[in-house]
């Protein structure tokens, strides 16, 4: 196989402490299907055949034991380096980008707890980055939307044009660092790293998303995840993927 | 056991065709577990123990084969009568209306492709209803939306507020019969019977609805109902529940 045309540096954000889940918990090292969460991700990546480097960030209090713990096995899985985050989820992605070490023109930020991103999603929304300032996976909304105060339906939103968005989602290399560098500013509501590029005016493509591309952050997800392994609805083994 | 205090009568429109599935499947009687789809909607509101009668709307050009092969089956599970329909969803809401016999103090409109609304949720739904104009299950969104138009991403919707709402949908009797009286004057754009409700300037309450209160709309979802079903997810049969 040539190489590919697309390269890009993945920063995986799993400083969050899940509340869902128990405040004790780190979400992307529970099991799923007998590996970790984040293992599952990091050889989605890896399948993908785009990473340059697969930077994870860790909470500090926390880097020292899952180093010990399961370093090995996420190197294994693609994992060039395990480094501290900051007290926000930005502050950790910003870490991050500083610990990243080759030159990849791209830079992909894709949750530590989506286990299910294809290795096509993951290459297509490189590719469509590549075109633009950045691109990001999202699916159509598919209920219908109510607007809901104290208990009492307010009204029907229009969900036509609106789409939910996944990760990973994936900038050019200069724009994210420069949008990075003062994350201190950053808007603290930001939810998703796709909300601060579009604040600062960059145009983000669309590329359509997976809806199997779940975000793990409740027990039910955890089950529900495990169901579609078991149904075989999401492949269970990078190995057994094209 | 004493009388349920809330009673209602089912309304079960089941007259669309699923474009998504093929131009000839009737959706509401695809086999889910070995049984037609909606034989698990029917258990699922005699279980709930409130619906003094449940109609089933179909086709016109169908109601016939439909009652000749599939009518026993869906007796024995709880419906009472299998009308025709009219071409728009709210022509059929109204032919179901039409066909109710009993004197119910109120009307669930349920989709007929949703198998997994528990029987507590269908209780809950009914319940809230009574003390206002109706009652809809609603789910919170949580995933960050975009607003995208040709492929880019124009901005970040606020989903503060914002829920997707569910069926079983429940009325006072009166309210959505003087409502559904006007059908042809309907707005055709009503996605559910909740906006029109809410056009016509009554007050709905908001119920917690559930994550796997399915609409079985496309071929992926029926998968995604047989994993769920597998994986214990959803009880298999309204036998084996409370």
């Amino acid at each position: 196989m040539s190489a590919p045309a697309v390269r890009a540096a993945f920063v995986l954000p799993a400083a969050g402490r899940g509340r869902r889940m128990g405040a004790s918990t780190l979400k992307p090292f529970l099991p799923l299907a007998g590996r970790p969460i984040l293992v599952h991700v990091l050889e989605r990546v890896a399948e993908a055949g785009v990473a340059d480097e697969a930077v994870v960030v860790v909470p500090e209090a926390d880097r020292a034991w899952l180093e010990r713990t399961y370093g090995a096995a996420l190197r294994a899985a693609g994992m060039t380096a395990l480094v501290s985050g900051g007290p926000r989820r930005q502050d950790s992605v910003a870490r991050g980008l500083a610990a990243l070490c080759g030159d990849a023109p791209l830079v992909a930020i894709h949750d530590a707890v989506r286990p299910f991103a294809s290795a096509a999603l993951i290459r297509a929304v490189c590719a469509a980055a590549a075109t633009a300032d950045g691109a990001v996976p999202v699916i159509p909304v598919v209920d219908t939307l109510k607007r809901v105060r104290d208990g009492r339906v307010q009204g029907t939103v229009d969900r036509d044009g609106l789409y939910g968005v996944q990760t990973p989602q994936v900038f050019g290399r200069a724009r994210i660092e420069h949008l990075y560098a003062r994350a201190e500013e950053l808007d603290a509501r930001a939810t998703d790293d796709a909300r601060l590029a579009e604040a600062a005016g960059l145009a983000l493509r669309a590329v359509p998303g997976e809806p199997y591309n779940l975000k793990i952050t409740t027990p039910q997800d955890l089950r529900l995840a495990e169901a579609l392994l078991a149904a075989g609805l999401v492949p269970a083994h990078a190995a057994s993927s094209p």
